[in-house]
This record gives structure tokens, sequence and C-alpha cells, in this order.
């Protein structure tokens, strides 16, 4: 009995490290592609610099191509692939004791939704849509792409078939996979092994919570070392590096505000539901918007698109809300610590407010537009045939709302609060990332947002701040909208 | 039916949130008394420094006091405020389901853990006995004080009594309550709920995940605003605040050097406790011993405290591992981002360093010898019938470790390991963070201790490697012993 646990248990770590490394090298593969995406377009876009109707078309062309690509890819491959894939594992998971659902889901649906197939049709589609630009985010497709690596490695891999046999331990399985998902997605083990237990059990037996760290551990791991490997990054840091005071991050009656940034997320997130909800509806109920999906299955693709690259022209509309910039260096500049409402910037300051502002508006209408245009576009394109997330753009939302909280305070106490007989100048960007970690809290319904946003950043300074503004907006959403994900599950029965 | 649920969830709030407030005052409060008894045992010493054999007999009398009246007033009062109090914790909610469990420790033990008479002798009790300087923690102990705090609260306040009669109520309080008094002692709210979930359940309730974090945040950022309150801190910062470099915090080979803390700190901890227990069967089995024990009480207790104290005097033994300075202050050197065996320091790191070592010998054996003495006098001392916990001394012997290393490392590459092209000098601190987790981790059997220390140091900077560590030390301890509560719990049956 002691050497068949034994060799159980060398063969669990040997498969859970398999898994973090193989995903770990998906991530940055994927990552790696959709940067050359995006690069392309910004490249186009700035060597056509003398014909601005030829900027356009490069503009608008590729993220055509790209999307109708892979909308078509999808479709031909594994039509399993669409949309986001967290909420059908969540099922997947919460209902394996409940019979109805399991035959629902596990019998029709989710039978086909781990296979090789769906996971080339996923990897691959989702690529080509994160290099589209449109706001959409890879986390959830990431969960359900671990799923995939996960069942298949222990399919695959013959001395792994005899662990994973019983259906206990492939729940067991499938848990560690969705930490694995998160954790290479945003290089957070810990956030990543919290997130999926939050999301997907019920109830969660603490044994397993070693596995989980496991494999996100060397997943994570993995992920930052290629990153070394291949040059982008000196050594292991955290993906949007943050460089807060460490002594005087903030004063006590910022709590406050904090807190006020988190009603204001919560309602936000609780409204982003709701829109969200409404829309996937309205198309459903429609029927001539029904009869016109279903005949023309690239059409609302390719119409969602050049409406999405149009608005986000940078010559045209999108200058007022920073299109010229990565999905990675956005969320940077959000979170950076610069006040970008002060007087006197260097040079390297003013090039990253300049982003933000316009020679005829200031940050506050761009941040606002920016809010706006990225809620918006994401619910529309989050129903594109296409495989998508919205983890990302709802945390990019929240970061952009934490900004505009955050330039407020500073403008109107430019020299800080007073605390104690000392002024302490605010940080703005503390805020941002209050705000980006509530508004995915309040959406998604989880309180380890807050791990995700302090592994992200590399800093925990602004812990109780944001765990206040975290805690709120999920007490706001709860109260008024289920989680995304319950959202999209409901509506899909 | 809504109404009900309703007031019931606002009454949860209340009460949850109470509960951190009590205990955050509960926590500052002791930490002020342990901190003026330190304190006075080194102004003693410093202000008799002409008379050598005064200075000696200051040092010992009054942790000689301390004990002995933490012994008494504790026999007196409440025989069960004996110990740290968490093994009995993690008894009463791991064995919730199993009926033997039940009768033996809630029945006849547990029916006398929670009452008020515990709770005073505890608090007044641990203040004593963490005062005197013995190497003693107070987390175990606080997550007792919490258990009690909640228990009174919920029977005292007529309003609550309704909400938390049934026993899966109850239990979910004690849950909240083992979460608040970790976040309490470490102003760690994360790392308090995770620890408590690893420590004290098999199955979690993933629904009740909030409860504990709201209270655990209510009562970190109550402790901490307390702390600005009386001037002791400008404003809400972690307890032993790092500043290492956010750009370059170590090369991807150190990750190997990490990885081998981790293994050093799991076989030590396993040692630990291996030796804890050995002590205590020795002390039960030996007849002569035994009798020697129950005759008197306070002998054991007079005994053990002067041969502590006389081999911490700094005159003597002591000098060579800076026994005096605070524990506080023990854990920030270890902690500090200061190269200790470099050459050139300026003031303010050479006053540092040289708590550390001594005209006759280095750092080496400074720190070889903490690791021993802190090691052995926790082991000796956890065994006096005092409130008193072992977490933080393990805590210090992990930094002490890590610290060792660290500085071997920089001993050896005094210029940093060359990756890349690029030279940058190796942080021994970040080792000593590694350490401090590993080895709490390996002797609790838990992988959160990563989370607390990085709230701890208010960085995360070193997440990969740290949690390296832990795995590793966790992996090998898992191996060798079982944890030190379920150790203590076997050796109580």
């Amino acid at each position: 009995v002691w050497q068949a646990t034994f060799a159980r248990v060398g063969e669990d770590w040997v498969f859970l490290a398999m898994l973090g490394i193989v995903m770990a090298i998906v991530s940055f593969m994927m990552d790696y592609g959709i940067a050359m995406c995006n690069k392309a377009q910004l490249w186009l876009y700035r060597d056509l610099a003398s014909h601005q109707a030829l900027q356009y078309l490069a503009w608008v062309s590729l993220p055509v191509c790209l999307i109708l690509f892979s909308a078509g890819f999808v479709h031909i491959l594994a039509p399993q692939a669409v949309g986001s894939g967290l909420p059908e594992i969540i099922a997947l998971h919460k209902g394996s004791g409940i019979p109805e659902m399991k035959t629902i889901l596990r019998g029709v649906v989710l039978k086909e939704y781990l296979t090789f197939k769906t996971l080339v049709a996923k990897v691959i589609g989702l690529t080509a849509t994160l290099g589209s630009g449109l706001p959409l985010g890879k986390e959830g497709p990431f969960v359900h792409i671990a799923s995939m690596v996960a069942t298949l490695l222990s399919k695959g891999v013959t001395s792994f078939k005899g662990i994973y046999e019983n259906e206990s331990r492939n729940s067991e399985m499938l848990a560690a996979a969705c930490a694995v998902g998160v954790a290479c997605s945003f290089a957070a083990p810990i956030g990543g092994v919290l997130f999926s237990i939050e999301v997907t059990s019920v109830y969660f037996a603490v044994r397993n919570y070693w596995r989980g760290f496991f494999a996100a551990v060397c997943g994570a791991m993995m992920f930052r070392l290629l990153a070394v490997w291949f040059n982008d990054e000196e050594t292991l840091t955290a993906l949007f590096k943050t460089n807060f005071k460490v002594g005087y991050p903030f004063d006590p009656q910022e709590l406050f505000v904090f807190a006020l940034t988190g009603v204001v997320c919560g309602f936000l997130g609780a409204f982003y539901v709701w829109v969200h909800r409404q829309y996937v509806i309205f198309m459903r109920k429609n029927k001539k918007m029904k009869a016109f999906l279903q005949k023309s299955r690239l059409l609302y693709p390719l119409f969602v698109t050049i409406i999405y690259s149009s608005l986000s022209f940078p010559l045209g509309l999108g200058q007022f809300w920073a299109t010229d910039l990565s999905n990675h260096r956005q969320v940077v500049e959000l979170f950076s610590n610069i006040t970008w409402t002060k007087k006197d910037h260097t040079v390297h300051e003013f090039q990253v407010v300049e982003n933000w502002r316009t020679p005829w508006t200031g940050i506050f209408v761009s941040l606002l537009l920016y809010v706006t245009f990225t809620l918006f576009g994401n619910v529309v394109s989050s129903t594109l045939p296409v495989p998508s997330g919205i983890f990302i753009p709802v945390f990019k939302i929240g970061a952009a709302v934490g900004r505009i909280v955050g330039e407020t305070m500073a403008y109107i106490f430019p020299n800080g609060l007073n605390y104690g007989g000392h002024n302490h100048i605010i940080i703005p960007g503390g805020y941002s990332i209050a705000g980006a970690a509530a508004m995915a809290g309040a959406v998604t319904h989880t309180i380890s947002t807050s791990v995700i946003v302090f592994e992200l950043t590399g800093q925990i300074t602004h812990i109780i701040p944001v765990m206040v503004a975290v805690l709120i907006a999920n007490g706001i959403a709860q109260l008024l909208q289920p989680s995304v994900y319950d959202s999209i599950i409901q509506i899909k029965k």
C-alpha cells in the first residue's frame, strides 16, 4: 500500500508540474502571437502616416481579418471553443453533485468541451481574437485551455491513465487546472488558486490545496522564466510592476475615498452584468436578429469589428480614449505612479499623460470615454462567435474608474491631505489598483481579485484599502446581480 | 423570509465587524503591554551599566517575576488558558464530525475552553509571558482568544443570540474567529483567512469565505489604525516593512538556492516537531520529573526562566546571539535590505550589523547560535504552564536560517551572479523572508505562511522564490513528521 501511495503521489507531482509547464509555454507563445498582431497594427498605422485613408484602411482591415479568421476557424474545427468556456467549467464543477446538471452539462454539452480539436481551435482562435485589439480577455478561455490540457495529458500519457480514472480524482485534476489557467495568464499563483476555489467550488477539500499551489507555482515560474530566457525581461518580476512609496502609501482619511471607489465599482459591476445579460437576451429574442445571425455567421463579427475599429481609429474618436496603446501599456499607464493632473511633469511623465488627453479635452474626458467604450465594446464583442474572456476588460474599466477617483482627489488636494501635521501627496495609482480589483471582484463575485492585483503589480502596500474596496464592491454587486458566470449559465440553460 | 434573511445577514455583518474591532483593540493593548515589559528589561539593564552584578540581577529577575505571575495567575483563574490553545481549536473544528473526538474534546475539555475566565487568564497571562522575552509567540493563543471573544460576543449580545444557536452557524463563527486571530496578530488579513482554512478545515464551505475576509479586514484595519492614532506609525503600513529593489529582486539562477533554503527549512521544521514531541514525552514519562512538576508547579518555570535569562544575558553568552534586541527589532534586522557581509557599511547599516557580531566572532556564529538557542529555548519554554505560541519563534528561526544562506551567497558572490551580461548584487533579506515562510510552513504544514510573509513585509517581489521554498519545505516536512498541531493533539490524547 505504501509503495502504491508513494508512486501515485510521485506521479501526481510529475503530472501537476507538467501541467504547469505546458500551460506556461502555451501562454507565453500566445502572448507572443498577440503582441505580434498588435504591433503589426500599430506599425502599419504609423508607417502610413502620410495617407490618412490608407491608415484607416490598415487600422480596420487587420482586426477584421483576424476576427473573421478566428470565427471561421473555430466554427469549422470546434464550435465549442466559442466564448469564455469558464462558465461551462464552473457548471461542470458545481454541478458535479447535482444529477440534473450533470446530464445536461456533462453528458450533452461538455463531452465535446475537453477534446484536442477544441484545444487547437481555442488556442489559435483566441490568439487571433486578442490580436485584433477588441476589448476581450484571456483569463476565462485560459482556464478552459488548462482543463483541456489536463484532460488530454491524463489521457495521453499512459502512466497517468490510472490515477485520474475515478471521478473524484478527475475533479481534483480539473480544480488544479483552473488554478494553473489563471496563474499562467497573470503570473499570479496564489491569486489563481484562490480565484479558482472561489469560482468553481461549493465545498472545497483542503487536502487538495497543495496541488493547485504546486501546479500554479510551476506554471507561473515557467511563464516568467520564459520571459527572461527570451530577453523580454531581465529577471522574474511582476507583470505590471508598480513603484509606489512603501513608507507612506496613503493617509488614513483616504480609506473613505477607497470605500467610495468600491461603491462605484460595485454598482458599475452590477450594471455591467445587467447590460451583458440584456444584450445577449435581446440578440436571441429578436427574431430578425436571430435569423440574420444564423444565416450569415461572419457578417455579424465583420460588422462589429468594423464599427469598433472605426470608433477606435486613433485619428478619429480613438484619440480621446488612448487606443494607440497596447493592452499591456494601457494597464501600466493606468497603474503608474504618476499624478496626471499635476503641473510639472518630467519628459517621461509627459509622454504618458499625453496619451490620455487631447488638445481639446483633458484626462477626465479620456478616462470616461475609455470606461464607456471598453464597457460597451466588451459587452458587444463578447457575443461574437470567437473564443473570448471578459476579466481583463473589466479589470481595465476598474483601473480607469479608480484613476478617475484618484486624479480627482489629487486635483482637489494638490498638496495631499493633512494627517498628524504631515502632508503627503496623494497617489492616484493606488486608487487605480483598488478600482481594478474592486470592479473585477464585483463582476465575478470574488474577493481573490485583490490577491491577483497584488501579484500583478508586485506590491502589497495598499492591502487594506484594496480589501475594503473589494469587499464593498462585492457586497453591492452580490445584492444586485448574479456573478457574470452564473448569469451566462442561466442564459445558456 | 426575505426580511428574516436580510436581518440575519445584517446582524452577521455587525457581529463580524465587532469581532474584528474588539480583537484589534485586544491585540493592540497586549502589544503595548508586551513592549512595556521588554523596554523595562532593556532599560533596567542599560541604566545599571556600572554594576554588572546588578545588571544580571535585573536582567533575570524581571522575566522570572513575569513568568511566575503568569503561571500562578493562569493556574488560579483558568488552567485551560495554558499553552497555545490552537491545537484544541483545531481538534474542535476537525473533530466536529467525529463523535468520538466530540465527546473527548468538546464535552470534557473544551467546554471550559471558551469561557470568560479563560479569556481573562489568557490575555493577561500571555501579555506577561511574552513580556518576559522567552522565545514564545502570540499567534496560536490569539486564535484561541478570538474564539473566546466570538463565543462570548454571540452569547452576551442578545440580538446575536438567535443567529449562532445551531451548530453549523456556530462553527462558521469560530472559523471567522480563527481568521481574525491571525489577522490581528500580524495585520495580515488574507494570510489569516487562508491559514485558518488550512489549519482548521477538512472541507471548507466557500460561501463562508467572505465572512472570514470581512472580519479579518475589519480587524487588521482597526489594528493598524490604532497604531496610527497612538502615533506609533505615520499611516497604515506593513508590520515589518522591507525595501527591496522592485526592478531586479533576484537572478533566475538564485531560484536553486531558494529551493535549497526550502530543503534546509523542511528538514529543520521536521526536526523541530520531533524534538518538541520527544521533549514533551520525556517530561511526562519520566516519573521523577512528573512528581517534581506536580508537587511544585512554580519551580519548573522558575528554573527554566533563570537558565534562559542567564544564557541570554547580553554581557555573557547573550552577546553572541543578539539578545539585547526586542522581538520586533530582531525580525526587522533579519529581513532588512542590508548585506551584512559587505565591507563598507553606512553608519545605520553598521549599527545593525554590530548587533549580530562580536569582537571575537562573525555574523555566522551569531546566526547559528541564534537559531540553536531560539529552537531549543522555544521547545523547552513551550512546556511551561503559561499561555504561549510557537509560530513567531519558528518564524524567527527560519528568518535566521534564510539570512545565513543569503549572507553565504553574498559572501561567495560579492558582485552578484552574472545573468545575461548583467551583474546584480544579491539581496540576503530575500532569503531571510523565504526562510521564515518556509520554516513556519514546514512546522505548521501550511502554504499560506507565504501570504502572511508578504503581508508582513508589504512586498511581494519574491513571490516565486518564496513559494518554491515553502512548497519544498512543506513537502519534506509532511513526509517526515505530522504538523506541530497534530503532534500536540496526539500527545494530549
